[in-house]
């Protein structure tokens, strides 16, 4: 599993390996409105992220560690927003691994400082989907979800 | 109840209005090592803060909107803490009250530059406790929730 935390949206993906490949099992995004109480809104998170580990019952999850430059009321949205999620993962008995989105790149790329674009479109290759997924968190989620592999298991071709 | 969020160590305190006092229910700290995986640390704060909104039953509750200066990874790191909290109090269905270290000591010693000292002092003051609760992140959190009683019923004697 993979995830791309966030308040206002955090992306999620279910990936399984089988032998060398990997195949898409699920993803989505948890859309939380600005207009509800921050507490309902990491519930919310807490609550649906913990619906997608109990529905798919995922051995792992990838997550992004962010890096938000100076903007520390980023830092401290997001924090809130990753706190819940990983909490739904720790309750599920997930092994989490966090890359930084230079490893995500390089996992799924092969290169640290690639696009956006060029990992959407490798998301979308690796994983053999018809087109790529939507919305970009989701493909954000997925390519956290595809950097955990490469990390475990060393790199697939 | 009133919640210090912190990664490390987050304080909790449950006080009681009774009339125009106020009096101390409860207070604790969740501590959880460095030396743990983020995940379980969180899943601890969310666990062992659910079980005190669990045994008091508390209607509210107060918690610090932390500044961090330029300190984006402590802000990360407390922003993930505070949304573990935060959702063991939205499933316990608790309103959230969010006030600023300047809300809480304007509220708790009547002067928002107040020191931490003053702070404590009037704590154990206005809860009539026997001495200054402990650990700080307690007495920070008791703080909270006495700033919490302020705003909702106006300024008590």
């Amino acid at each position: 599993m993979g995830i791309d935390p966030g308040l206002a949206h955090t992306g999620w993906g279910v990936i399984e390996q089988r032998g060398p490949r990997l195949a898409c099992v699920a993803y989505g995004c948890v859309a939380t409105p600005a207009s509800q109480p921050l507490a309902e809104r990491l519930m919310k998170i807490h609550h649906q992220i913990g619906a997608v580990v109990e529905r798919f019952r995922p051995e792992c999850v990838g997550i992004e560690t962010v890096w938000f430059g100076q903007n520390v009321t980023a830092a401290f949205a997001t924090g809130q927003a990753r706190g819940a999620a990983l909490v739904a993962c720790a309750e599920g008995g997930l092994a989490v691994g966090e890359y930084t989105p230079r490893q995500i790149k390089l996992a799924v790329v092969g290169e640290g400082s690639a696009e956006k674009e060029q990992v959407q479109y490798m998301v979308r290759h690796l994983l053999s989907l018809d087109r790529i997924p939507e919305p970009d968190h989701a493909a954000d989620a997925l390519a956290a979800a595809i950097c955990y592999t490469t990390h475990e298991n060393g790199r697939f071709a």
